[in-house]
């Protein structure tokens, strides 16, 4: 049963795979809401069709508010903001699941609340539950009621029907039952906790502010309230915060950590830090790789603005070929176009995206850009690059080709749709209509990552899962659905 | 936890007791949401803060819709409406309930639906279960997810527990638990569901319209849709219906009938019928029984409108006074003010009633209203009338003094608010300040329903607890917060 | 050029005259905005499209707002009402004219306000100019530029182009070159100003109030405020109010006074006082003139309401035959439907009105109604009665026919659309389908409303023109689009 | 006469010059307001307060739109665009004036439309009418009345009193009376129209599409819509379009051209052309003149986005350090912030730009923006900088010191808030605390744009008005308000 819908989704599909959560949480600090606010709006990148916020107050009690749209128009007005006292919150911003098809009903926005015997408690998740169309039939059958189409609801239904007497103990408890990834963030009227699945697909990391401490999916999010980062939550770790301090479980069996590689690639902002490393800088020596090994005569490095940027500057910085901003995006777009005119459709990635016509014409180019998904950007952006006078058009991915697509979290489309599972490189290539099209090889990815020796091919250091098909967690609920696993996988 | 408030309630008291709610419910006609609209807009007098609608199509699956404000501003709508389809509809119209004091959640506002392994239900409750948190506490005990604040939710979670095999029979299950009064109109994906608590205490209809049928609160809301009035759902049934007929059952045990009193005197439609009576003509009688009880020699007879407008037409029937629109309302007054200034707050009631000054002057006026809560609104009018010159105010009233609050799904003062429950009727001539005032006796309101004889003291026809304080149903949560019932009940 | 129209007209036509327009000012109180609103909204039955308010303030200067919708939704908000300081201020309730046909822009919304030399001027009109058209060419063809389609913005005009030092002086000149039917309320920094057309065909009165003054369209909007009622301003005079009291001035050439004897028929709201006369007092009198004129024997006398509620209650007091709530007015409509569904627009009347079928049933009904212009509600009203099993059905109406169109400031279909002008008064009485169809008399009216020799044929005391198509302004703009005058007149 | 104010400017200045007005016109071609909305999409960065769009087309007449808020929120509305049909028409898009700042009337958005006798005429302007007062003052004298506070409006009401009989005609004669900085679009039925002041202060571009015709305020916006760019309107010319083809005038006495060097540094989008050169190009040579004229040792070059970034580059190319995205900007900003909480408000800089401390840390870091205004945002940057561990930092400016205020178009801050005008270069280094400041010469940019002899001291190429305090055109209304020209100009 669905509301009406409130917002159409992007009718200007950019073909990117889209990150479907970011999550926050922070607690020890005066107003901790407004800083869930402004780490949420650093995280806005993770999903921007809506955003929901909880706190505790002792006077309050657990309060609320969720909103479709943006963290800075909703998050930041005072009237909002003011109910939601207290030094504890948490947050989370999404994508609608590709399950929904964009049409999101406002009570499938993060966090999910439960008041248990014991006392309330509210979880923000970012990942996916590869078993929790099971899961949910199961508990129906026993009398749960599902309010929302959100497989992090199987979690809150699952604690509700421990018999552990604390809620950190019935989080344990239902964790143990799931499986997929996940990071989550939750909260008691007492405690912040953290966890992150067995592999680590999804981040969490772990911050100091003041006497207090804050959770969030990237690093970015610290430096926007000034927190000072101290380390990652380890996959499979669980943290409970009080203002006494940490206190670090890991209740899951050991494995070996496998963390999503397209994070580096694409998700994550270039300002954040994974590893120890940032990701900026992860994605210029991507750029060097590929110059090393697909190199070619040309007059300028263009990047795909503006997921190609760091990638296109490694990539002149290794060739020598000067850089050039060949490719300007409109700042002014946004994810709220409701209801545009058929004229405006029809215009797609122009309204985003323009050509540099006067320092492109009679120019041998090198278009650089993070992934191909559809390819159907693509083709536009080449169109558009000739259009303007260029002599030829070398396209350089910063990624290997997508193939497979993601179940742990990630809006991918389906796999006929992904142009790479259905054509080789060479019928891309021409399929684009380009004079060369090349992809970093997935040892190259690994070695930009830090892997001197490439990809463990008998043990995966990451989940690349969208490249090489194989997956670290079984998509059951999907394989019940029919989806066909890579043989030899 | 709750969600901001939205809608202020009406800041104008009118002093009136606030009948919670009213209900619709259609199955076998084309696009049956309309037709429940029409039906919630003819009895958007039982409740003005917010209203629902739920329908099912075999295509579309179960779709829903829930709005603050009236039903003509929300429900009428094509781009809303057109989200509804399907041959079986129900609806709800609310006011607030008393416990969340007016700021209702979207979540609470009805119908309720839940997703069971045997598929979807829906349900919309007129009235108010007295053991509501007993059951709750239970049901979280083991396991339930409350979402919202409603005792409604209760009958859903009972029935998520029920071991039967079809939803009609976990109604049954579900409907022995609770206790209190109840009309339910509810749908699954092929039928349209009725059921009455066994002392019928709020209201329900059955009609034929074209091969379909419907239910309602009350007759009026069959008139707006030319549906052909059948008979009223008898107390403790439970009627079944498909496009093949109507199934009557009898789930609970035979008791005595004791349908709300009040239901005549102001809750009900002039316009309605009930027990083959016309509301309108029983209140005309009223005014007639006022009129032989406490005769009283004046120049005209004037209506507090618009309820008292009936009894006022009979007082001046029965006395031969003549009959005068001394008081006019406003006819744009609504419940939407948002924020009124402190000014305008100040005004109350001179924003909706205002004399009619030219006729009043120099006249000894009778005042027929019909009830008195608290006495402030009365206050007002008897200043008003008196500063249009009026010689005298004597003041009429169409009920016995109102004592008690309503456990049975109406918002009702605490009792040490109600006039009649700190004062006597000499008290209250003074402390409102008139020549006179009377109330129509207990029995002469049951002789103007239609018992030629008065109320049957051992065993009451109509649940009048709030004017006897004898409640048919104990109500046990309200005992558990501290609730004194009458010594001698 | 339009703007795009925002709300749709009241899609339930209830075949009723629309008055265009009601007035207020004040000076000399505190907050004096918040007056003006209170005002607006006891005047709300004269214009309920769109409402606008202007305040001074030695600080803030002048400060205007001006919105679509109810005064009570608009002008009752705290942040909206600060933004108008001052102790003076006038405003303005306004139906759309017929010419843009119901798609107001909000440039279109009074009070006009324009910045002369020596100051801003803010003007309010009830009324209509008939040499708009003519003096509209002859400013443009002179340089002046027209913002709005409304024919005040001419006398805004006509006073930038005055040679006069003030702007009192400036009202006068322009005012000396309109034409048609206006009462005027104006203001300057200092100064209230209140006009009437020399025929007095709109209504304006004066009140005191603490130190201060008011003036308004109706005495019922001093009633709200707790104003006392002075006197009418005169046919022909200005007056100017200061602090330091009142001014009166006869700019123009005397006349006879020509009021709107349809503002006793239906405008005024019946709580009104006009010429020291109870507009509901006048009605009631209008129905027992019926009653002798018309006499039928019937079973029960039943008001359209409810406008034919006063005159329903005369006819029954002189006939002796019972008054009854015979049909119930859904208190819940108002203006603000917004696209409905086919299926609602096809409900019509239905969604205002019910019968009461109960207490109509095999009856003889007189109804009541207050006049007849297009007939279409009559028509469903009788099906209604009907299709309810009434016996028979006989139509009285509180006006004599109506026959021609209003050009003083009255939404009126055209001549060719008016049932009277199209059909003897035994046509309508078959083609409305009723038993039997009387109309009061021409002079019966004029007796109601205390002209105990009825009309004056030579030098009527009323403008009714659209009873006799006797115009005593010629209609100069309507002539020259091809409106044919009757002949004789 | 100011409306509520509806939206709040932007509360995190971010210190630049803004750029009043962008426009847009387009004849001859089917559904020409999706073109405008398209093209004012593209100049969105010139003027993102609020836009507006007139159409003309023989059956609907002129009909216009006029919303605050993003061309992409606004005009892609299918319900909105049909309500602007026809094949001519004109659009607007602006910041606030200086003068109301900040809180614009929508009255005060453009284009300004006129009904004249002859026919009715939209214009939309950029740039600003240095005797806009003088003017008002005269003709509120001779009867006009404003509207507007905007200074557009003088040009509509000297057109009003012209003696020509046609639009063109009394454009002309309008446009003699006025002194400053305009680019006009206008439109009367049949005709599209363009103008140029005679020193072309402000941009105005001419391109053909299909059978029709464009005006824009920048090359880029013609990209959008797939028009062919054709020339610039000369400075001095005014083009009268109609479908036959373009005719050309030059009702001005010839003057030498003073073209905005600003909008090369920082106003027009990096992908428009002017003169014939990239503006990105240009910008780019800026930062190699930089690199020449103050060279530094260093270890990275990072721009501050993105008004930095062309000229980083530049800078990086020349001097052989690496570029680097030392600082990140979030891509969910906008200009909707409304009622930040106090908290928000205090982030300032921070919920726009994270520095990348990753790569920053340790290193000596060459920051490059495209000027200084306030020097209130550079501040605030090398802080960030430095926490984040960098070892040098040294300010490189595009642009010569910002001295003067424009009062051609551009919202500057007053002289005496501007830092460049109160500090040498030494003060304002110590006032930023970085290790060096250097700002690109006057000679330097002016070769960068172009003039290789640098700048013709006697009669200089362009208006730099806000670099030299020489003004090509004599403000004469901020005299009049005692605003201090240069002793020496």
């Amino acid at each position: 049963m669905t509301e009406t819908p409130r917002f159409l989704s992007d009718p200007f599909d950019d073909d990117k795979l889209k990150e479907e959560c970011g999550i926050f949480g922070i607690t020890g600090v005066a107003e901790a809401a407004n800083f869930v606010a402004l780490g949420l709006h650093a995280l806005q990148h993770r999903g921007q069709e809506a955003g929901g916020i909880v706190s505790y107050d002792p006077e309050a009690g657990f309060q609320s508010a969720r909103r479709f749209g943006y963290v800075r128009d909703n998050f930041t007005k005072a009237s909002l903001m003011e109910t939601l006292p207290g030094a504890l919150s948490i947050g989370h911003v999404r994508y609608s699941t590709s399950g929904s098809k964009g049409n999101t009903a406002i009570r499938d926005v993060q966090p999910l609340f439960a008041e248990f015997a014991m006392g309330g408690c509210a979880i923000a998740h970012n990942g996916n539950l590869t078993n929790a169309e099971q899961l949910k039939a199961e508990l129906i059958e026993r009398g749960s009621i599902f309010q929302s189409s959100s497989d992090t609801e199987c979690i809150i239904h699952l604690m509700a029907r421990s018999i552990q007497s604390n809620i950190p103990e019935r989080i344990k408890d239902a964790l143990r039952r799931v499986e997929g990834a996940f990071s989550l963030v939750a909260m008691t009227r007492s405690k912040l906790i953290g966890v992150r699945d067995p592999r680590g697909v999804r981040p969490l990391m772990l911050a100091k502010i003041g006497d207090g401490y804050a959770l969030a999916s990237e690093t970015c999010a610290f430096d926007i309230i000034g927190a000072e980062f101290m380390r990652e939550i380890e996959p499979g770790e669980m943290v409970i915060i009080t203002p006494d301090g940490i206190e670090s479980f890991y209740p899951f069996e050991k494995t070996q950590s496998r963390f999503c590689i397209f994070e580096h690639v694409y998700f994550s902002r270039p300002d954040s830090v994974i590893s120890g490393r940032s990701v900026y800088e992860t994605r210029r020596q991507i750029g060097m790789e590929l110059a090393r090994e697909a190199p070619v005569d040309a007059d300028l490095v263009c990047p795909v603005p503006d997921s190609g940027t760091p990638a296109a500057i490694g990539f002149s910085q290794e060739s020598g070929i000067p850089y050039a901003m060949g490719i300007i995006r409109n700042s002014y777009m946004g994810r709220t176009f409701i209801e545009p005119t058929e004229h405006i459709r029809n215009m797609g990635v122009r309204l985003k995206l323009n050509v540099n016509r006067a320092i492109i014409k009679d120019k041998r180019v090198i278009l650089v850009d993070d992934s191909v998904v559809r390819g159907t950007t693509s083709r536009k952006i080449k169109e558009m690059i000739l259009d303007a006078g260029a002599k030829e058009v070398h396209f350089r991915i910063a990624s290997p080709p997508t193939m497979w697509p993601c179940f742990y979290g990630v809006d991918t489309p389906a796999r006929e749709q992904l142009l790479a599972s259905t054509m080789s490189e060479e019928e891309m290539r021409v399929h684009l209509g380009v004079a060369s099209l090349k992809f970093v090889s997935l040892d190259g990815l690994y070695r930009a990552c830090g892997e001197d020796n490439g990809r463990n091919v008998l043990d995966p250091q990451y989940c690349d899962a969208c490249f090489s098909g194989e997956y670290p967690v079984r998509p059951s609920d999907m394989i019940e659905r029919g989806f066909q696993m890579r043989k030899s996988a």
